[in-house]
């Protein structure tokens, strides 16, 4: 039996902007998705999630029978099937195992479909464990490699290379293009995430700020705007004692622009409200926007006090900057 | 006795960029104040403006005295004695009579300090009415000039031209460094107002986006955005059947970039998110921003009905576009 696991993310800077060739850097965040994995006698795979949503699933495919047993609605089972698909399908490939067969277990504190990249922690984990119980361990960047590959995909080539290579790597990343790096001394950055229990439409939201983009060349000038936002944000990450006001200045900054862009929504401009009059350096929205999470900088109890008590807000925890990345679990 | 009233205003676009030279779209609204002139034996002046405030006040001075006589507190007398001042001294060299006396009375329903040109509105109708009063009618540029000078004098130098233009001109302007005018042909806009009750401090909301524009680029760069977005809405205002979807939508955008520049407040935010979420085509927040009122494009009930019932919203009032400026009342 082995037991991976893997942080979630959120974006520190540049969401959006990133599909347009600007930098990003998104953060691994201390809240992990936990994958066991045993192999079994006979070629099936057998995956049991009682974490991943409030009910749980169980779902069994391979063998005989072509059609999964299933106990949860059809579309999330069908997510959660092609990400563990891909990830088995992966590190078989990786292990030279087709026919392999394993007992797959997940539980995770990420909060999904949220902008967290619960999926792309989960898919990490999952072919780290899986891998190394069929006898191979991947090197790191071969791993986040082979992970993207299971997004891409699953999220009919959408994804972005971020989610997989932040989950797996940990720290602060900064990914533009085809180019994804560790940010070195990265100091600790004290991060509050608000939830508010939904989650916008990503594809939707993307192409809305494509058209927007594509249209006015004020709203192009918006997205280069958060390119060199991220420019300095990056400077101030890797110098000595981050400024944590002046980085929060930036966040605050960079929501702004998300907003103007459309792709905030009430719930989640209520959250950074509490957030910012209760004394946190910053907060904006992160991942795609439209609903789902908010990232705070903040070391004092105010923000998560704050958010606790904002209506809207489903969930606010705190989550320092993960700097392990994926890790195999004792 | 002479009676004129002018109109208050609300920027459609552009406020905080114009001050780097950028054009903003500044549109008179049907919501004025009104001031009644007539002349004494005397050369005193005394001024009554019970609906300035929710208590009034009452204020005299010159002849004998040259202390007030006041009733409530300092500096919002100050402040009103200032521009009633300024007010009967451009009246009374306008029609050479330097020592003529006066009685004022000023009547609004422009909420006051809220962004809305309140006092733009109340010196333009009291040099018109005063000046009238005293046989001189005065031309709108030269009566907006002399506003401007009133306003410049009070606000420290630091007025804009735009308050006290539009509000004599009425209709929407166009406004850029010294170049000020009319636009012609705009349609019907429906406005909707929200106010909080509250006001921002606009020397330090100013100065607050002058020191984000002289430190970061990207910064400047949103200012810029700001002035391109001006162009495009004021291209749209001047087609024929403005289409209000899209004005809406350059509305959201410039409150987005606003927010992006630190002038948004929480209040502000939600109520500009009720009115979107009732169906209206746009919201803004207008003016310095930090508290006050924001601008809702909103042809239906649902904008007013929302802001009705948004806690923060002390008062939301429908106010189309004026287009007759300055005006003697019968």
């Amino acid at each position: 039996m082995t037991v991976s696991s893997a942080p979630g993310k959120v974006y520190l800077f540049g969401e959006h902007a990133v599909v347009y060739g600007e930098p990003a850097v998104p953060c691994a965040i201390e809240r992990r998705a936990r994958v066991t994995v045993e192999r079994r006698d006979d070629d099936r795979v057998r995956v049991n999630a009682d974490d991943l949503t409030l009910d749980g699933f169980t779902v069994a495919w391979g063998g005989e029978s072509d059609a999964p047993e299933l106990n949860v609605p059809n579309n999330l089972v069908e997510a959660a099937m092609g990400y563990l698909d891909g990830a088995v399908e992966q590190a078989r490939d990786a292990a030279e195992a087709p026919d392999a067969g394993l007992d797959i277990s997940v539980e995770s504190d990420i909060p999904l479909g949220a902008g967290l990249g619960s999926s792309a922690a989960v898919v990490v984990a999952a072919i780290d464990a899986a891998a190394r119980e069929l006898g191979t361990e991947l090197g790191r960047e071969a791993l986040a490699d082979r992970a993207f590959r299971v997004e891409h995909d699953v999220q009919d080539g959408q994804a972005s290379r971020a989610d997989t290579f932040c989950s797996t790597m940990g720290g602060a990343v900064r990914v533009q293009g085809d180019d994804r790096r560790q940010l070195d001394e990265v100091g600790n950055l004290p991060f509050v995430v608000g939830y508010d229990g939904g989650a916008g439409d990503t594809g939707e939201l993307v192409a809305g700020v494509r058209e927007l983009r594509d249209r006015h060349p004020f709203a192009a000038d918006t997205v280069e705007a958060i390119g060199d936002l991220v420019w300095e944000g990056e400077t101030l990450l890797q110098g000595e004692d981050t400024p944590l006001d002046e980085l929060g200045q930036l966040m605050n900054f960079n929501h702004g622009l998300l907003s103007a862009l459309g792709v905030s929504a009430r719930s989640l401009d209520s959250m950074v409200w509490a957030a910012r009059e209760a004394g946190a350096y910053g907060a904006k929205l992160t991942g795609a926007g439209g609903g789902g999470c908010i990232v705070v900088l903040d070391d004092s109890e105010g923000a998560k006090t704050a958010l606790d008590y904002t209506p809207g807000c489903e969930e606010a925890f705190r989550a320092e900057l993960d700097t392990d990345g994926v890790r195999r679990e004792s």
